[in-house]
């Protein structure tokens, strides 16, 4: 993984897809997977999601204000959902599913190795935290694989079934009004 | 289009499509092209958006409340990207770009009628819609087109680039955790 402008983000996580959020707590780090999520904000960048008290890694999230957001390969479906099926409270998933990390560098939150790329996150705002479970992060440092830019993404269809991403349209040429997001972040 | 339970919407919403908002303010409906939105809660079914006072559509929601949220169809690039492309101070979209539309039941706000679906929607939360723009809808009625279920979407890859809907992929034997989001809605 190498380091890229956080600016990337949006490049990421606005096509929509399903996320595994990895979170660190009294050194014991889990990982769940998480679909209600979206750009709040292109720079800095600012990302809405849902996790609640029914998550394991809600109190990590709350009482550490921590968290990375990994972005799965289009062929991690069954450990996507696995990951989803189970609690880190009862499972040491990482080691159950075969899910290799390296050391985050912003909190105990490890970075997952084989994904299209990390972000390192922390809570800026909990405003809705207790009514919706919906925190704002905001992404503090980007690291993507070599492909970050190519790889093809894994969206969750709500019921366990995923939709993987096909065929690319280019329309950039007509989107003159927000040109500056062509270059934005990039490399 | 037929009506379905709004207890679909994470169906629609949840995959990441990109989508489209009509409002409708003092008899002058608009449309614009929404990147960034996710869904907060299964049921009853909420929305949380970023629509800003950039866009012309954010007093036409702050103002009436109401707004439908309509899922494009995966030939719809062009459209999308040109409706994302102007502003609705400036032009009529709808006659612009030749998108039809038929009478929304709750508001003044269009469905539009070409499309995979249309959420018509209300704001319910606006704690954090002067600090980020971002809006909590709830979903009132959900029409579907007879093709619904099996649409492929569009994802905005930020810059004017979509990926569509590839293969699906289903892994819903292995969710038995969440088994009861296999049959909520879809009738």
């Amino acid at each position: 993984m190498q380091e890229i402008s956080t600016e990337n983000s949006f490049r990421l996580i606005e096509p929509g897809p399903i996320l595994l959020v990895t979170t660190s707590l009294a050194g014991k780090p889990n990982v769940m997977t998480m679909g209600f999520h979206m750009m709040v904000q292109h720079a800095p960048p600012l990302i809405g999601c849902v996790i609640g008290p029914w998550d394991h890694s809600y109190q990590a999230l709350r009482e550490t204000g921590h968290c990375v957001l990994s972005v799965p390969r289009e062929d991690m479906s069954a450990t996507v959902t696995e990951i989803g099926n189970c609690s880190g409270a009862d499972v040491d998933k990482f080691e159950t599913f075969g899910v290799d990390t390296q050391p985050g560098t912003r909190s105990e939150a490890p970075l997952i190795s084989d994904c299209v790329a990390n972000l390192e996150c922390h809570l800026v705002d909990e405003t809705l935290s207790d009514s919706y479970a919906l925190h704002i992060l905001q992404v503090e440092r980007l690291w993507g694989a070599a492909d970050w830019r190519e790889a093809r993404l894994l969206h969750h269809m709500g019921d366990g079934r995923y939709s993987r991403d096909g065929d690319i349209v280019d329309e950039s040429q007509r989107m003159t009004r927000w040109r500056h997001l062509a270059t934005l972040g990039k490399n």
